[in-house]
């Protein structure tokens, strides 16, 4: 927030002589530099009038207007969020009697327009997220469709305020109107690689919040272990996890994650990775993975899911049975990706069953088997699903509505989205996105720059990009290192799946996000340093 | 820990043939694969036969014949805090009046054999720092000249202990002789990119001595901001640092610094970088750096510390004077090191000294005159100095005793650390170490292999070799990254400057290591994992 300060008499200069800012961000951006909006909203307007925020006075409010009120838990929570947010330790409850000087703002009212404000909903990807915000004396109004776009607007009313030479918060005069520009916005965080705890995984849903992220993809379980405990099948977390009480996540953490996620407008979808990537299933399921070959006898060690037993596909039915019930969103992810053959070629049972099926040596016939005897199963459960590229690049029937994840950065992702759109399948944008990939220096700028629309298409295709993800790999993150190395990196991919397409300027995206990682960092989040400076509070922890 | 358990049964079976376990190092190194210890002590014997800790009755006492006693507080608080790390929440005070069982291991005696302990001084270059243990019932003996060889010990003696599967803490049968290779084993932390408040820098000395590290290299003022709070040049800090109130080190925090890294063996050498990378020092000390000029007028910018004015030397050696007293190490880092020239070149005085003087357009006889000066200063405060390797390439007649930090990787920094031993100075190594490089996957095992003995040379030119540092420069790195970043990469320095040369198996070390950082993770230090996999007692931080 420093920074806000720093440059408030060029702000005011510049206010003075333009009236009213105007950022219809197509080349007017230059009075938006000093502003430290994340991701940077649609359409916004400011003035150089302040108005100042008692701690004492201010409240947040429901419009009369409004269809959500006082019984609305999920806005109540938010507007104690954001309180805390903007007035930190400040007493709330000790309200001063003293009447509001003329240049306080003294409440923000929320108005909720539809007749059912979703209170106890879930968001999803047909979700109205837009809103409107205006900052006026006596009164802001927050105006949204529903909370979810309510919840957007508060994060975005609390980036609004900043604190001048006395410590008093300040608001301009602004109005904003809202919206995303791509309806799916994630983070794949991975807690199979290394266990994450859950408080790591609330303070990055919390983090997520705050850069107006929707998605948490939950990348649960892999090869190396199982912390989901299963209510049907409890031996899979028994058995697979690196420890079966302290690795784990029990039903009523899983509840919690979404339910926390929830109340800050984020769907959890999860992702149970099959044929490949299923090391940690076998231990507590026996006979479920292939059993490789060495010559002619068992090595003892196995591959993917053996798919020609019946058993596998029973296994699966009832345990994404479960899965369908214990997790809300309308979408699975089934993962598919790096399916190793080899295994399935050494084993004689198996090579049988290609031969009886008529694949010949073509082992993506068999994937492609597995797949789709999967969907089938997943379909039935009325879910729909999210896939890695693998399997509609080999060529499995897909339902109309699948989404398609492009990972591969090369030989070109720009030829993946292409050919996805060109099929007809809704895109998702990861391959640029690989958080977890690491090198010395100011990496955020490669990553602010990928947009997900960037290729060779028609406007039919481009409308099928759904937005991206940024991946956060967990070979080499867990509860020690996981944040500072999401945040504020993540943050460029916030604002590329949020913002308008046309903003793309560089150093004016460093200045704003410079403040917004010193506003993650007083919130409490340790996001890492984009160069060198300092914030005006540091982070408190370790 | 959990590894010590996992390969108990092989251990025990190895044991059981060997008798005793024997570790000289020099290709007899399997069976100290499953051991935790790091670095690696010097000689090690070990045998199968496990000894018991109990909370409530083991203690760490002092010998009847140390020369220390109850009154050595360094002592006495490092007894407490090894007790703490071994036992944790588990109580001391309540002690059991239960006779302790034949297995029990009941007391460490730690016996200082010197006259002197040294209780109340400072380790130096050339403290002794060797130590023998001697585990065995009913007692186990820890013996060093000094206090600081017991401290070393008695992290030895705490790395041996291990968890059973009760939970019960376990000691194996143990005779270590140990000793480093070599004296200077530092870290490289820069408060000046970023401020790093008081509780990051003393979490990173527990860290240190976690891995027998016994020089804090503190960079702590540069270009970006002077946090130093100077009592002879207060305005350093009001107008240098980044917040005068905020982000600066205060008399007493500096004194609390150096007094923690003293009660863990550490020394404390602050550098005080000029006359580059001083442009912090300039807003608080007006006429100390050089005006640059454009043309010929001054461009309102400043260069280097001005060498042409008997001021700036006047300056220094109050400065320093100042530095003398409060830092009680015997050396002083002076830096030397990336002096621009340019700003020289453009004012029109400097060039008008540079032509009296005789220098021609030799810039570097400038360079050298200005830091001759400066070395004359700090010898009169009888401080040893060190400087970076460009003060050595530019032929500046040093002290015999001089130490010369090479840092630079080109072209070959082995060459450097020949010339450099060839004239008969003291090195240092810190070029394979700049830790704040990072790169995607394991690179700890390239930080692993670089040996400071490594160039062509005499034995005697090898022996000038005084140890390494490494370094994490601040330009990326606060508070929220800084210390997983640094832990456990930089404990593969430790154990280069600590162990044999022989030392060098890299699988091996990664077992150890896996091990290692999860201790430090249980005592509370955020270290990164290395790659997948998980800790019995994972991070409790965010």
């Amino acid at each position: 927030m420093y920074f806000l300060l720093k440059f408030a008499p060029l702000f005011l200069a510049v206010s003075v002589c333009h009236g009213w800012l105007f950022g219809d961000f197509v080349g007017k951006q230059k009075e938006l530099d000093e502003i430290s909006l994340w991701p940077l909203p649609q359409k916004f307007q400011s003035s150089a009038v302040a108005f100042k925020l008692s701690p004492a006075r201010f409240q947040i409010v429901h419009a009369k207007e409004s269809s959500a009120g006082p019984s609305c838990s999920l806005l109540e929570n938010a507007f104690r969020r954001y309180f805390e947010y903007m007035f930190g330790e400040r007493k709330k409850h000790e309200k001063s009697r003293k009447k509001a000087f003329d240049s306080d703002l003294v409440e923000l009212k929320v108005w909720i327009t539809a007749a059912d404000p979703e209170c106890d909903g879930y968001p999803s990807l047909q979700t109205d997220e837009s809103y409107e915000l205006s900052v006026d004396e006596p009164s802001a109004v927050l105006k949204a469709a529903n909370v979810w776009g309510a919840l957007l607007g508060l994060e975005t009313f609390s980036q609004l305020v900043y604190e001048d030479d006395y410590g008093v918060n300040n608001i301009n005069k602004t109005v904003i109107s809202d919206f995303p520009r791509f309806a799916h916005r994630g983070i794949l965080l991975d807690s199979s690689r290394h266990f994450l705890p859950l408080k790591v995984i609330l303070a990055n849903l919390e983090a997520m919040a705050m850069n107006k992220f929707n998605v948490f993809h939950w990348h649960i379980v892999d090869d190396q272990s199982f912390p989901y405990m299963s209510r049907t099948f409890p031996e899979l977390s028994q058995k697979g996890a690196y420890h079966p009480f302290t690795h784990v996540y029990t039903p009523s953490d899983v509840k919690m994650v979404i339910e926390f996620a929830r109340m800050r407008g984020i769907r959890v979808i999860p992702e149970f990775d099959t044929p490949g990537h299923t090391e940690s299933w076998g231990n507590g399921m026996k006979g479920l993975l292939t059993p490789c070959y060495s010559g002619s006898t068992p090595s003892g060690t196995f591959g993917p899911v053996n798919p020609i037993l019946n058993s596998s596909y029973e296994f699966m039915a009832q345990f994404f049975k479960e899965i369908s019930t214990v997790f809300p969103d309308a979408y699975i992810h089934l993962g598919g990706d790096e399916v190793d053959f080899n295994c399935w070629k050494s084993n004689p049972d198996v090579r049988k069953f290609m031969e009886q099926q008529g694949f010949g040596t073509d082992y993506r016939k068999l994937e492609s088997f597995y797949i789709q005897r999967l969907l089938d199963i997943v379909a039935a459960t009325k879910k729909g699903y999210m896939v890695w590229q693998e399997v509609f690049d080999n060529g499995v029937k897909l339902k109309a509505d699948t989404q398609i994840h492009v990972w591969k950065e090369r030989p070109q992702y720009q030829d993946e989205m292409a050919q996805v759109t060109a099929a007809g399948f809704s895109a998702l944008l990861s391959a640029p996105w690989y958080l977890n990939r690491i090198s010395y220096g100011q990496d955020w700028v490669n990553i602010y720059k990928a947009d997900p629309q960037n290729f060779t298409g028609t406007d039919a295709q481009k409308k099928l990009v759904i937005g991206g993800e940024a991946c956060l790999w967990g070979e080499y993150v867990d509860a020690t290192n996981l944040t500072p190395r999401l945040w504020p990196r993540a943050s460029a991919v916030a604002e590329r799946l949020w913002s308008d397409k046309s903003v793309t300027d560089v150093s004016k995206a460093y200045n704003r996000l410079v403040q917004h990682r010193c506003r993650m960092v007083k919130r409490g989040i340790p996001a890492e340093p984009l160069f060198v400076g300092h914030c005006r509070h540091e982070y408190k922890g370790l």
